[in-house]
């Protein structure tokens, strides 16, 4: 919680308000612009963290998750300005947090498992772990991806800013 | 000036008050923390771009730059916390865009030239946009390594998490 916590905040600070050029640049075709990747956060915390958070601690025995879909966000948000999903995700993070922060939950509980699509066996502490770092990443990517549209910008400094590399390869 | 001015408020956002290993961390010798990116950016300030601007439009008819010492911070910062550091940067940026935006810049003076230690000839254009690029990149260096700190932590979810990959070197 106290690194899901500053999502928000930081994509505030990075996004809010930037250019509208900036905001739906990408990497190339099938790649997130910035725009994407906060419909893309927001998909995570209405359709998958959380709700697979409640399976794993649910009396239900099934405990399957629900597939995820990545591009959900397209359709959903496709008359919508940056402005209004990042407030939507400000308030849907804060919900999750709320709620999470409210299960106080215990090391057992922790270790409880769910089923995920495609590896099995997941544990309720590997799932957090992994909502960190996949706000991070995209925290990550939408650093690279503004910054790389000033590529042709910077002309010979293009050696010394290795974000601009393609060896980091467009991904969402 | 509209991409620079975010960088204080996003770090503050990211990196304000986190768990001191979390700030200490790295992606293995000779890589830089999140404390360790805060000291470099701070070099920036005081020794980098807007020295290297004010040689190009100064009068002097000897435009090299001074060269760049990438571990001035290791030395300077080795008694302080992040939080100074943070500060130090937040103020620092402010006075270096308020003199930025002092110059109202024409489009001939940004064509003018410096002579770069390693490229020779570079534009006030070119390291303006560098500058850019260089803030976004450790940006998203910041948010990779702390990512990586919970490598162990995803289990089978590093398959779906690139930014736990190697393939994205370890840099400064």
């Amino acid at each position: 919680m106290e690194v899901l916590r500053r999502t928000p905040p930081t994509l505030h600070a990075l996004l809010h308000g930037v250019d509208e050029r900036l905001a739906r640049s990408n990497e190339g075709a099938e790649t997130f612009s910035p725009f994407d990747v906060v419909g893309h956060l927001i998909d995570g915390e209405e359709t998958d963290w959380m709700p697979r958070a409640r399976i794993i601690l649910s009396d239900e025995s099934d405990k399957r998750f629900t597939p995820y879909d990545r591009f959900r966000h397209r359709e959903r948000n496709s008359n919508r300005t940056l402005a209004s999903l990042l407030e939507e995700f400000v308030n849907l993070r804060a919900e999750n947090l709320k709620e999470l922060s409210s299960w106080k939950l215990t090391d057992t509980q922790l270790d409880l498992k769910g089923i995920h699509p495609t590896f099995g066996d997941v544990t309720l502490r590997q799932l957090l772990a992994s909502w960190v770092v996949h706000d991070l990443g995209h925290i990550a990517q939408i650093a690279r991806v503004m910054a790389k549209q000033y590529r042709d910008d910077v002309g010979p400094w293009t050696v010394f800013l290795p974000v601009l590399s393609d060896h980091e390869s467009p991904r969402s």
